[in-house]
């Protein structure tokens, strides 16, 4: 029977000028909606598992709107909270070779970052789930969204399910009074899997060195949080904005593993590829008996993300497999 | 040599679905950008006017961008201040014979809502003007978007620059603590020419009666107001949202007069057709030494814009003396 | 709490030229699903209810995406079965004033119409249903198609679930060997709600005068039929391609009612508007006490379709309360 | 067997801002090809006939697609032919009730106006044709176009093909140093058919009176010129840009006939609905032995026009067979 | 004088959602038509060949489209026969890089499958053409295309035509009865060119060793079939969906040649380009009296076509050539 | 405070298939403008200059919108003359890999080419300006514009405003029956800086080899010409065209100096990169006391123009500077 995954976070309304336009040129938006939680989710749907995103979004159409839009990609959204009046969004140009994307997000006062706790009941949410996911975007966009987010995972440890945190996020996205580095670690200590970059390791906790070696800040990392039993980072090298190439890596306790470094020449969308990277982990967890082939999988899951148009991944699991299996060719088979 | 315009208000970005597709089925808006001040503005540079409108943008991409529509359009920008991060936005969802269009705003904390006293040297904006125009809706906004418009409306005054109000605004637009009634009595009582319906000078002055007749309500509002020198309104018959009729009148002080009924049987773009009236006065008062052309103007520009996508009218001076000398036939003169 | 409507029918892709353009005239084609029993389910859910729909779609990414279709717009869609390789298509011209629309369909050997008896567990589906709802296209598909339908109506029965149909179709659908008059007269005898219209009463049972009065034949058809409670037509005004007019009609067995006339004089989509008026009559119905509400309902529904893009009827409750209760002015309600 | 009909004139690529849009709004421009006598001719090939056209383009790859859209539409190309550089351009803004369209011609110089004599061997083009249409466009744009007509209508006399002429044009439109009244008496004393207004027939030969009746202005044309049977108009009546009236007259030499007047509605694009009419006209002359059904057919031929998006009447035979039928009704027959 | 090529197959219409978009993300298609045998006939086209294509469309507005495209695309489309219902078609989603486009056909019953043998005049059609250009994908697809596609093969032989083949078709293509094996050797027996990979030499004939080299194949082949004067095959690299190598290869009966590889290193749409080698191959037997420049031009209009969106090569003879010569720069010539 | 460029030269309407499609593809066009001068101006209004261009458009809506494009990017237009009938247009058809762009001009007898001496108030114009560029493709247009161009130079040289000349032009455009040899050297002597090729140093005034060394032919030009202060080129490999290399390389009359080789691996539009190195080439001289640095800044900005499409760099300050600094990835910074 397929696994169940619940997320939580704000989904946003992304506008985009049509092709490599700039936003001087556009007389139109492309429109999709996304965020990074809701993008774990709906690419595990798409690989077959049963997924459930919380949010909140404002109670007009446009809220309608974006809850229709997770319906459409395979979420279950009965646990969809409504009220106050705007939606999250942000403007995306899209940047090739040398020239770099534009994101301008339009965040502050949504509805999502007026959620507070109690506002969901996570025991019924999370009744029969198998696996909760969060990111580091949440607690950073404000007090309410993070004491919610605790919330969800104090629950998820009650009830026994696997909680993982992919906990980077800007150190500027954090205005609301608090900071990162006193909210993140009663969030992370009772999580079960860590996606985090060196970088982050040593922002937030002031483990490991910048610039060190991944296992080191990963195995401080677990020293420091006894229940963490993975911690899993991505290698991206951005040779342009055009052509990236990526390598998963991660520490388990006991050995030190990564993946081929694989070579993405031709980026359609890079956007949501680190969720794709943290949706093909947890498929991966969920259905391998190994963590190399999780790895594996979260990497290819990765690289595929970057060919689809938009925030999420909707390939398919025969597609990952096939490059998980080493097939780069992107030949159709008939 | 033109005649001078200078306007003050909130420019919104405008996103719609294309065509009739209601918000449920948009993959993509179409983008313009509009606002009540600005696109009176606009139409008067249509006209064969100069015009300038003084707003704030938020300052990134996208104040630039909502910049260079106004600077596409004729408009000088050299008095756009720039400052904070949001751009007013509404969403429009457009409607056909008994389905009424949707109109969501999301306009709260928008980077013009945070305009300050003294962040607009209104003499230097002023200083070669011939007509400063506002309308209810600035008030609406914030205090500090209030008490900038009362500078410009006293400045003017000072420097001798005829000023207009188009003075209705919503009731629950109203949310930063002040009630349009404390508000609008200042800023009225300084303006020459005020356009209004009936219904507007009976909710903010508590003058005249609901359903009474416009000419006692505009009598009643020069008494109070001694400096206003015309009263103006448009009659509205929406037989359904494909088809309207509209009709110009006005009390100038001794004399009540109205147009002929216009008559719009395929409606295209109902937004700013009120807007597209005031700048047809404008023009009318400045150009024509008569109250009856100067309202026939209007009234024939208001009814033009009904046809023209986006929220400003782009018809030309041709159309408008066309239109007002009675020839309602459409027809190409080639 | 919120009533269930279940129904079952083919749902096809449509394909049609932008705009006005012709079939020669396409280089691409606007892409939507619809069918007549799904058209009434997502109208349903759109003014409230609960609603799943029941067919049958290829096992491939284009029966997905149909699926998907159905899920945005608010269905249950887990009991829609998978198999075969083709999904039901048709094409569509749209017309205008004297130019009539063209619609080409190509459904033969679709995967609805390969659906056989059993392969839906219909007590499964329709357990906590409050009406089932089918039309007389899906007898004139295939045999099987017709017997899942009667599968489907006697389960209801047996649930005490009521039934409607909307009986009428094209006598040259029935290729399949069997004709309307040998199938339909087993799958209405089980019906509570019949809507149909002169014609069809008259092709299909040989009840009541072709040109008669609408009472006479649904008299007959009740006498004939007993479990029928209401029969119920819509007297459709084809003034033209871009004008229409429609009234609602009911014999409910001991007192003929008719609505006034509703006057669409901009014609945006006229498909699917029978099956807005199906689903105004079965909102209606369930949650207004009296016949002529509901009849005022189903027509003011099906008055508003006709202004939505695509065969589905999305406006909002308040759209179609407000029309039935006589304002036809599409004004904007800020 | 088809009869078969040769025109010949220029071919303009046709520019326009999407849907109702303004030039000033335009970031892409719809694209198709149209001219007065091709139009004819795709028209009646639409209807059934064999059509060819005669042009010249340049020879380059506009000048290429301009006769690819040509083939499409069902017209013979090989004669064709190729030379110069530049192709005739028009620019189209639609309008809308009392917004009158926009249209900016821009073909001097075209290679269409550098025709010259003997460049089309005239035998060989007609040599199995029925009929040769040509209008008074072509002998306003160059010296050789006009040359080259008259060589057409001469040869067509002589090969005993009816020739028709739609002799309208706009007096502004002659530029190269030669009157309409020098140049068209020689090409209408040797056709067939006439379309013309009693404006026309006054402008161009001084007969008849401005704001006569038709049936004296065509019976003096006939007078003037014995070789002419028939001489026919159609008179529009405008409305508004939205809603056209159109009704055919004829004058064959001893009756006067016309038809009920036609009532568009909802116009989708006036372009080319004259030459919709003469195509009718011709195809209706060549196929019923009737007077009164040939104008009849025209007129509904023309009406249907204002329904296609484009320069050219795409409907099918039996489009114009219903409506001419009276059927204005727009309904699908299913 | 122009060469003339007749072709014979099914054209289906190609729907393909915008840019990389997958299936799931499309609310409308691209839509263009091809098919392996017409996209030669239209390639030679746009070299300067005369080109006809006989095929099979259903009686409809559709079936009239598809002919349309292949007219505007320069194709003679006298000989298209039209019956029954449905039109080919396929779904076509873009890949990129790792990501593997997606086809979805639905072309069984389709009007081109119940083709039968007589329906076709191959006398008539054949009358003056100097080349006939067949597909393994035809008999693939019914009995009657096989025997239809066998009268063209004869009476291409018995008037003295040249006859090419490209005859490999995926065998789960074989659905009505017979196979591969027992079908083709009377088509490849008297055909002078054949177009085949390695494995299709030995899948259907059983001749050469998979993984065997190519030259060794063809000489078996025409040891069989001693008819044949030239195989020719092609190799593909896909280094990934967005980047190709091909090379070409041909045994003449005493030389094995092959040409240099070239590299694709930006595809826009690799549908078709077998077709498009195939074209080359004709033009260039037909215009080079050299194996070795024919095999060139092969690899040219190949690798050109992966860059022209479609099923079809577009480029010019100049572009071929250009690139033939070695000029790979891709830079314009002023 | 921000320096003031004045440029001269032609503006185009370009229309071009989207995407990659091919002109016989094509049903719309995607509208922009641009010329090379017009080009350089605006983008030094996108690095923050004050920048003004001087044309000439025809008097009518097409004109208007022309001038609206220039006023949207930032340009001041109160110099824009307006006469005659015709606007300069030219198509673009959008290569990659080995199949090139193709590019059809029309601009003879344009309303720019139609310009005369006395036309511009050229004291009025550059009164308050620090540098004026023009370009060879302005005196090949006409003799009209060439001697507003040396009005332009000479008005400059007296008010000590720095002059820069992009002087290429194909000999081919020189075509009112001057040659570049005649008309050129006046206009170069009068220059401060001049961009050319060593082929064009050498076809128009016979200076240097071809082939020869790029610093040769910059000496000798300013041996000849002694005003000249710098000699600017920019070497170009086309690997194909989705595939640019460019190079700066500057003779300031004692230093030879070249940039690092930049590699723009995917581009999006070739068209302007020229321009976007001439403009960056001005800002940089302007704002750099090195002409090392200016050089770099005009080959980053030449670089970045290759992934924006249109004919003009929008790329901001900060994008420019990044990759003259080394940063070649196109990271976003958040």
């Amino acid at each position: 029977m397929a696994k169940k995954l619940i997320t939580f976070g704000e989904v946003m309304m992304r506008l985009s000028p049509p092709g490599y336009g700039k936003f001087s040129q556009a007389s139109s938006f492309e429109l999709v909606y996304g965020g990074g939680e809701a993008n774990v989710a709906i690419s595990c749907a798409y690989l077959g598992m049963k997924a459930a995103h919380v949010t909140r979004f404002p109670d007009n159409a446009l809220g309608k709107a974006a809850t229709q839009f997770l319906r459409k990609h395979w979420l279950s959204t009965e646990h969809v909270i409504y009220g106050d009046d705007m939606l999250g969004k942000y403007f995306l140009e899209k940047g090739a070779v040398h020239r770099p994307s534009v994101v301008i997000y339009e965040r502050e006062g949504s509805s999502f970052s007026l959620i507070e706790p109690s506002m969901v009941n996570w025991d019924e949410v999370l009744k029969d789930a198998d696996w909760f996911h969060w990111t580091g975007i949440t607690p950073a966009i404000s007090d309410g969204a993070a004491m919610c987010c605790l919330e969800a995972i104090k629950t998820a440890n009650k009830l026994g399910i696997t909680v993982s945190g992919d906990i980077n996020s800007r150190s500027n996205m954090w205005k609301y009074g608090k900071t990162m580095q006193e909210v993140m670690p009663e969030l992370v200590q009772n999580c079960d899997i860590v996606l985090s970059s060196t970088h982050g390791i040593h922002e937030i906790f002031g483990i490991g060195q910048l610039g060190g070696k991944f296992r080191f800040s990963a195995k401080g990392l677990m020293d420091t949080f006894p229940r963490i039993k993975k911690v899993v980072g991505k290698k991206r090298k951005s040779i342009s904005a055009s052509h990236q190439q990526i390598q998963g890596k991660m520490w388990n306790g006991h050995e030190y593993i990564k993946t081929e470094r694989l070579n993405i020449t031709h980026v359609i969308d890079r956007v949501g590829t680190g969720d794709a990277f943290a949706s093909g982990l947890i498929y991966g967890l969920l259905h391998y008996g190994d963590d190399m082939q999780a790895l594996n999988f979260a990497s290819a899951a990765c690289a595929l993300k970057h060919t689809v148009p938009g925030d999420v991944n909707m390939v398919s699991l025969e597609n990952v497999q096939s490059l998980m299996a080493g097939d780069t060719s992107g030949a159709i088979r008939r």
